[in-house]
């Protein structure tokens, strides 16, 4: 690899360390790289080589891949390449091994024709058996794609904590395991939805005029990326030319995941166009009356019941949150509340209102109902790119 | 009660609130004593009432008290005591809740001839269903036993932690799961065993010249005391009159445990008293080194294979140790070692060493050999109040 005008030295060389792939890096970006690809690496798979991790120099930098064919995650991380080459090596082994490596330089190498890798670092030589990295799948890249969506890094991940919890767990309806990602009038719109909830969320996307179709991503995998990405910075959205899988691109990270197939329903048709009564709650004060009721409502199929009254000659307003479990006992908490309109009662899941007050920030959220058997809509107050609604439960009790 | 004398008071407050029980407390106090009796509530019992917390007014405070049969905590609390008396809760039910509540006064009350508690807090009420306090087991008391040994808390828990680990899991020989507490020449002794290895721990007794005989406490007892002592003060130990059981007690909490019948072997007999190679090493470093053969020596019987050599000509020792599993691949470590005797190549189960070394904090220790045949010893250097005692493993290969 170079030396061919050196014969001599090269012959030299080879005799003593006779290497496919060489190279050093530190044990805290090696560690940190590799808890990122984790994230993909799939334990249970009948497919062995899914168990291992890719390793590859690339450019200067070395490359780690894992992949549960669902979602694949590349990661580059500083190292100084003395041998450019590949191998895989089995995930849980090699990460617990660099974990219990002193922070301190790790020399890895693999010598040439075989698929055993060499760590050296402080004092320690180690040496795991890898696999053949041809067999590993291939992660694709964005080559040949439309242009990607540039996105702000700290927006996405809130975009993600808002609306990917409200998607469904199950696969029995595989739409609803999605979050539904629209381009449209500069703004980008992520929405999510089971058969009782549905939150949505517009950012502003300023001088995006390009046509994007919408595509649905898996919800889990949007955890995913939310887990993985750095705090702050760009992050490219790019859909492959087959429009099958979405890449996910910064700095230091690739995520590739297949998309859901199928059309999300029109959720806007879902949204109140109006209420009846509107209330203004201090969310942490919403948030610690809904905890409360928690332990109870548990017993008793999460139900929650909810009582909004407008104040009499001065008084507050107030929410009153109530939950009755036959065999365990019973709580009701009643919070101050700005009320607009006539006296509510409606009964919602518990689990759906402390879902929503746990991803929210604004110091107040307003709750608005119609009636008892109508959705009910809760808003931070302030910015108005956040929806989230909410069936209500019928009980005959 | 204290209102003879003013009946018609005593008439208007009753037909208001009529309190079996009342008393209000700090729902941070309320939240912690409940974390630790919490340690010894029985979700799975065949009696449901080993799933409440028996709560009583106790001179002024609120004890909590929880048992398994196995164990029984009682924890004490600042209150407010407005009618004095005791009633039984559902300890998740009741913890959830009260870990719910906001750092805010909380008013526990029941109700004359009821076992439903009504628990106010900052706008909440709830009332939970509990049960006769009569039926909850008696957990025994200190009175007429022997005169209590005093021990400083931070030293017990020290103790504890380097010698219960060592205890055996399985129920197979009931005295090897306990720890064997000795009083002797004004110290007390801690010592633990299973097949395998031996803790010992020894710590001076100032001023005890009272006799007191040899006592087996469960180590799983002594591990869970160990999590809900303060950081600091002292203990009280005590055994019942009947020698069937002890009591630990400090300021806010007490533990009761039963005592494991049978007779500890003497352990004296298995320490080496000689031995022909000593190696003196830093305690981290022997730890990390010991870190990196884990994930091969998992799939591997747990063997790591340990060499101590002297240094020649003013080179250091070394001590390395190495695990190989064939479907994995292997590791060896080398650091330096201070070695007195001759080299030594010996196999040990590299859990009983990563243990030992979790929990010696002094910066060195010494690993003392005598042949590959014969039980290894490592001591913290320096105290001479730590024993342990490794058997070799033997291998063919």
């Amino acid at each position: 690899m170079g030396y061919t005008n050196q014969e001599n030295f090269v012959a030299f060389w080879l005799c003593l360390e006779d290497y496919f792939v060489k190279i050093t890096c530190k044990q805290q970006d090696l560690s940190r790289g590799l808890s990122v690809v984790n994230h993909a690496v799939s334990s249970r798979s009948t497919l062995p080589i899914l168990a291992n991790i890719l390793l590859t120099t690339d450019h200067g930098r070395l490359k780690l891949s894992a992949t549960n064919l669902e979602i694949g995650i590349n990661c580059w991380i500083d190292a100084e390449i003395l041998e450019d080459g590949s191998t895989t090596v089995p995930a849980k082994t090699f990460s617990d091994l660099v974990g219990s490596l002193r922070q301190s330089q790790v020399e890895l190498s693999v010598p040439e024709e075989e698929q055993t890798i060499n760590i050296k670092c402080q004092g320690t030589h180690s040496t795991i058996k890898g696999m053949d990295p041809s067999e590993f799948p291939q992660i694709p890249s964005a080559e040949g794609s439309e242009l990607p969506v540039t996105l702000d890094t700290k927006q996405l991940k809130e975009m993600i904590e808002q609306v990917a919890f409200a998607a469904a767990d199950d696969d029995s309806r595989p739409v609803f395991t999605g979050v539904h990602v629209e381009f449209a009038n500069e703004q980008v719109t992520f929405a999510a939805a089971d058969a009782f909830r549905l939150a949505v969320r517009a950012t502003a996307l300023p001088g995006d005029e390009q046509a994007h179709d919408n595509i649905l991503i898996p919800a889990k995998t949007l955890n995913e990326l939310a887990r993985i990405l750095p705090a702050e910075g760009a992050v490219q959205m790019i859909v492959t030319p087959n429009r099958s899988q979405v890449l996910f691109h910064s700095d230091n990270v690739d995520l590739v995941s297949r998309l859901i197939e199928g059309t999300f329903p029109n959720f806007r048709q879902i949204i109140p166009k109006e209420h009846s009564t509107r209330a203004v709650i201090e969310t942490k004060e919403f948030a610690a009356a809904v905890k409360t009721v928690v332990p109870f409502a548990r017993d008793s199929s999460n139900i929650a019941r909810v009582k909004v009254s407008g104040g009499s000659e001065g008084e507050p307003g107030t929410l009153t949150i109530e939950a009755t479990a036959e065999d365990v006992g019973s709580n009701v908490s009643t919070i101050n509340a700005a009320v607009d309109g006539p006296e509510q009662q409606i009964i919602f899941n518990v689990k759906y209102l402390s879902d929503v007050l746990a991803v929210l920030d604004t110091p107040e959220v307003a709750l608005e109902v119609t009636s008892a058997a109508r959705p009910g809509v809760i808003k931070p107050v302030g910015p108005a790119d956040y929806t989230y609604v909410i069936m209500p439960m019928s009980t005959n009790r």
